[in-house]
């Protein structure tokens, strides 16, 4: 099987996609900056786990045009905040809605926290800010690099002090049919389930 | 609200958690690659989405004393491989021993695509293979970064030719209690819902 390239592809059965990204479900985030004094609050699904440290940072795959890149680029902060499935409607309109044309200040509550520019939305059961760390030119897209600065996340949604995720109710997207999903129900145990492997 | 520092924080009503990472819950994937001529697999739910374009890249954040890292780096191919649920075990497995200690390269059927370095496993409903396109440093951790060069899907996870996660069944991931999740239903249409915020 390791022959050489003489043998590769015999053993796909698959149906080729070409070169279609396939890393979904992701979490459905809004991000929030404030653009010329103005807070302003965008979806995105396209984000990344970069490291686990002591500063922990993340990535935020934006198209440049998107009115919110101005604001993060300007004041070097950003929110991530994650909302609940009954939030969808609000959540999806940041998404459609520019920032350069709609006026999104008002549609969530906004909460502060340690950063200067890096608003909140209130309703969120969880919510993160960021400082930029680095920006990556992808052609089309800014990646921003965010370290976490802080992390906040509503009592209710805790269970014996951690964040438990079916009290938040997190919505996940994928482009294949661009929707949205719910969370299903707890599976397993990380690092624990494949001891059962033989 | 917007007054300055002096103001931030007063509005804020959850829980500090400091900087822990939240950006959850993540897919669970399979990372292929060869080391030094054998197949090695590992699993990975941090991982990101880049860009939307003619090439698509994703990131893949391991730390730096996994095995798989060394045939990344020396091949600059790797896949990335999207289980289901019933394959839990398999894949924990995966996340728990190191290739360097253990022969993983027959836990999976392998599959072969177009390139010559990303092994594939065969039994996960989706599989990417990619080119390393850069890799970055972050302390512990390698972040690789792959340009998609072909992507494949089970006919049977596919509805009206869109990959169908319904019928996936993929797993999902979070750090907060270490767990697995399964996805759940449909919620909605995105840059649609949103058409109905007043």
């Amino acid at each position: 099987m390791y022959g050489g390239p003489a043998a590769y592809g015999e053993s796909m059965t698959k149906k080729d996609l070409g070169g279609k990204n396939c890393l979904y479900p992701m979490p459905v985030f809004l991000v929030g900056a404030e653009v010329e004094g103005v807070v302003d609050f965008t979806t995105v699904a396209h984000v990344g786990i970069l490291n686990v440290g002591e500063v922990n940072y993340v990535s935020i795959g934006l198209g440049k045009g998107h009115h919110v890149n101005r604001g993060i680029k300007a004041n070097r902060e950003f929110s991530l905040c994650l909302p609940s499935e009954d939030m969808m409607v609000a959540v999806d309109h940041c998404g459609i809605a520019s920032g350069a044309k709609v006026d999104k200040s008002k549609v969530f509550k906004v909460a502060r926290g340690k950063l200067s520019f890096a608003p909140m939305a209130e309703e969120c059961p969880i919510c993160m800010e960021c400082r930029l760390h680095d920006t990556l030119d992808y052609g089309s897209h800014d990646i921003f690099i965010g370290a976490i600065a802080a992390s906040y996340a509503e009592e209710a949604v805790l269970s014996s002090g951690a964040v438990d995720l079916a009290k938040v109710h997190p919505l996940l997207f994928e482009m294949f049919t661009r929707s949205y999903w719910k969370l299903g129900e707890r599976a397993g145990s990380a690092w624990s389930e494949g001891r059962r492997y033989r």
